[in-house]
């Protein structure tokens, strides 16, 4: 989970611990111990599908965004992700696209931002 | 689109001929000719997202069988198919990566009997 | 509400008899006597908005016949359904405006089955 | 999970059999071993909580129909679930309500038939 | 409504004034006047529903919080409401379990921070 | 586009620049070029639907308040919008109702404020 969620992966776990301590848990059992350790599909193809489903749905814009940041982490390029976000258009309407786009463009902002200060 | 849906893409704009014939042209033109046509994501890519997103979404069973096939078309395995709406699960709940899991039940059965009958 | 739904809102109305008649009253003061019957918008605008929204959600398909048909019972043309519900695509995607233009289809069919028969 | 769901339960195991039957094992593991467990809410809790979300949603249908009986199973009374399927309607839409009410009624008809062959 | 809204209830009123002051009528009749005051269910029960609902389309987060706060005021603990938004991840995702738990806790903190104000 | 969007359709312009600028070209081309443009339907009776759907879906606020805006410019008046946006109470529920007449309520206090300050 470390290795693709990063930082925000660990601020959702001490979100959950002043509420639902257990439920952490249960986000490293079930999408990461069950279903992202399965070997049919590469940790590339997953996030292809996990930003897909999070931006058609539209109801879920903080997960979204850190699973832009999980895509890069595993090999995706900013302009594989866009790619991804723009065809939602086509299934999800156009709404989900743009509301996706512009969570895209947040993430990648804030990663130029952080490189900048890294580089500095 | 003959090459990603096959007979499914067909009988979509033979049901509209009797209704928007019009929408049959935006079809094409829009998410093929626009957006499936671009060279940033590859068509196996394209599939994996579009199937994630009709499966999550929940309200689009039909299309979701017709990208079942399109995916089959443009290289994706059963298995891989399978994990990707199992995935499904952890973003839009069990009932939507059940009802993706028999949907794609379905065209898998389809298709052996189809490639059974070819055989015979 | 017989104006506007005629058999169809009759056939919910019957059916939720053996489970719960008392949604049958609710159906009627709040939608039509509180919602339909105010006087600032005409009951063809409050039909594009109905046939509209239920085809953006995807998730009520049989209301969405129901007011396709009570779209044409206030003026409606089917040329005019067609172009809302194609517009549909924009908003909530490629599927939710086919299945939207594929149940209007059948009010359409059914509608000249019935127009067919009674002129023989 | 037999006590909660019964043959529905038993149904989905025995259809994912032949696509994917790993998802069985996870059906079991988060929803049954892990939340349905929990001791801070009661299993007739969990079921008005189960069955109003799905109503709700509107994508679930299948589901709903399993949950109205393991609600049965839990000791919901029919007219307590009519009660929770009406409230829908205020929050979700009254299609959402009235496609709820629907598929409750078809599971109390199937229930009722079944009752009266046994005792027949 | 104001013995299970409270405030919150209130400041939507207030808030329509200026657009549409009937809608405010339209809250109370239907959902308080017709749905809440029925016999059938108790007032906690409903909530479960409400709650379970709302936190499962996660289109609704304002009104997940009033809803939050009407639990409480009808005998929900704050750990039954935990229960509910986390058994939300089987049947809607755990993004809408994760943004149920997280409108809960700002709901719980405002309380502790009045409650806390109040006895100082 | 302009016509109907004016500063807000080209906000969006803008901001997509910097992430997917071929996706501005798209929002010109299918929804405007080819669905807009359609005689079928006037542009009052297209905003209804918009605004109707966008509010009912209830994941797209920032462009029903576009549309909001839109359908100003086309001759809806704030009365007509505020109907159409309580009547989606019907068929969304009632907080995708709230949640849209909050979001037009902004729209119509930004416009007031503008022509305040125009008149100044």
């Amino acid at each position: 989970m470390a290795a693709i969620d990063g930082q925000a992966g660990q601020d959702v776990i001490d979100a959950l611990a002043g509420i639902a301590p257990d439920f952490a848990t249960y986000l490293f059992e079930f999408p990461f111990g069950d279903i992202y350790s399965r070997p049919g599909l590469s940790l590339r193809d997953r996030e292809i599908a996990t930003i897909a489903a999070l931006a058609a749905m539209g109801t879920a814009q903080p997960q979204l965004k850190v699973h832009v940041t999980a895509g890069l982490n595993v090999g995706l390029t900013q302009a594989e992700i866009t790619e991804i976000l723009m065809q939602m258009a086509v299934y999800a309407g156009f709404p989900a696209a743009l509301n996706g786009l512009f969570a895209a463009k947040e993430v990648f902002a804030e990663r130029a931002a952080a490189t900048a200060q890294d580089g500095a």
